[in-house]
């Protein structure tokens, strides 16, 4: 009896193995985002998972993390965790927004999960939010997990359309003070919205004063693409320039945008009863706005080079 | 036979599976730094080790990293990589030497793989550099993995003093112009280089005008450390400051300094033609030295309310 149940334990253990050995980078306890991790993967300290959901557009998870409360990953990659979120949703607002003198319609593209419509709703001058987002999957787990946010999809000043963002902003024309697109990275479903076409169509969807920030990743790992996003941008802007954000959660710890002005440089405009009229905030600061566009030497250069 | 030759793989498996079990952590082809993780690991993909060394103080190890190129460890803490150094290293030296009007003499504590000596040595008014090191076996590691920063070691204006900074610091008095404190983290040898009575012997060997900066660590996984330190060095200095700098391969991305001067604050003696001097630079220059003091609302306000 002994010798069987001894086989039987060593047979467990075999298939367990084999499992482990077909997926050797699961390490029990830990999420590691294994796509396009140049090298540096990041890794969070897990609970449980609480959701897994496939919708018609992508994988979506989400998980209790044991010290940056409830994280969001869309197939494979971490979008936000409650506790740093801040320097992201904030920054991703409230620069263009600040830089505007006078924002009263914005557009969020991407950020179903509600924290950037939040921070842009903070701004007494904004009379109408577009938020567009290609998946109501996305909307629905947000307001479940992040309750933070979810009152802001019930904002009357916020009007929610469920669309590719690609097709939707051909149809504006001449509309917003304000874009952010706040994306997924450059592969799946956000690809098209690294494209030069989509950067048209944001110039032509903007006042003729506007202004638009675009997700453009970390500039140590996506220096190539950060320099491709600037020369579409230079062209076609009055101001062009990359700003950037510490995100622990993020590849590298950190993340920057694409600042696309028509008219106002981002600096012109900054009001200091306007950023205290937001409220208690976490990361932006008038500091943090002028900082965040100085750029290490290495980017520079290679802006500069093309 | 088969059923003999199937025990035997299955008995080496189990050995194997347990091996695993008891080193859940280790993911094959990467290097993850597990002390001290506060939830969110550093995790990089290596080649091979180069290096195993247990000197009298810690364990010493060489990685060939595939996208950061060489990897320093120190007791399983990433010390720097090829890659991204420069972010940690010029902004250790260049910040303090160019907020002082006229550098003549600086120590620099631990920094025993030769990146802050190496930055030190490109400011021409620098007759001498004092290098302390507890651990003459990092600095012969250093020469053999680090060529780029080997030649200082042999530079005429640098001394080595292979001692214990605490100790050694006690015995210099009114020395220094510059002093950066090049530093491991707040545990194990390290760990003297973070109390109240170091930061006295700093400012009793600084000459009365001098500005020392020392390793705080990370502004988001460390806020209670640096709040302590700000303490320590508002009582102490006439300016005292935190100010940040982006390292991918640290934890969180970002690692900081505490700024302690006796006379001079950080931006008055920023001289634009001493900075062009210094050479090609991959991380510094003014616009990052302005910016890296400007700090996120939520360290901001913690150091207010201490």
């Amino acid at each position: 009896m002994k010798r069987t149940l001894n086989l039987f334990f060593m047979l467990t253990l075999v298939v367990s193995f084999s499992a482990m050995a077909m997926s050797p980078r699961v390490v029990p306890g830990f999420y590691v985002e294994w796509p396009n991790h140049n090298g540096i993967p990041t890794m969070l300290e897990v609970g449980n998972r609480l959701e897994c959901i496939h919708s018609p557009f992508q994988k979506i998870e989400l998980y209790q993390t044991t010290q940056f409360g409830t994280m969001m990953v869309i197939d494979d990659v971490i979008m936000l965790t409650q506790r740093d979120n801040a320097g992201y949703h904030e920054m991703a607002a409230h620069v263009p927004l600040i830089a505007h003198p006078n924002p009263k319609k914005v557009l969020v593209v991407g950020g179903g999960d509600g924290g950037t419509i939040t921070q842009v709703l903070k701004h007494s001058s904004v009379r109408e939010v577009v938020l567009c987002e290609i998946d109501q999957t996305v909307i629905d787990l947000s307001k479940k997990y992040f309750p933070e946010f979810a009152p802001s999809f019930d904002n009357p000043r916020v009007t929610i359309v469920v669309e590719d963002a690609a097709h939707y902003i051909k149809t504006q024309k001449d509309q917003f003070d304000v874009i952010c697109v706040d994306s997924t990275d450059p592969f799946g479903p956000g690809e098209a919205l690294f494209t030069e076409e989509f950067y048209k169509d944001i110039a032509a969807a903007l006042t003729e004063d506007g202004i638009a920030v675009t997700q453009s990743e970390s500039m140590f790992l996506y220096t190539d693409l950060i320099a491709k996003l600037y020369a579409y941008n230079r062209a076609m802007f009055a101001y062009a320039s990359y700003y950037y954000t510490v995100v622990p959660t993020y590849p590298g710890g950190t993340i920057g945008f694409s600042f696309c002005s028509k008219k106002h440089n981002p600096f012109d405009h900054i009001d200091a009863q306007r950023i205290a009229a937001l409220g208690a905030l976490d990361y932006y600061n008038e500091g943090m706005h002028r900082a965040s566009f100085q750029l290490p030497q290495f980017l520079i250069d290679r802006l500069v080079t093309g």
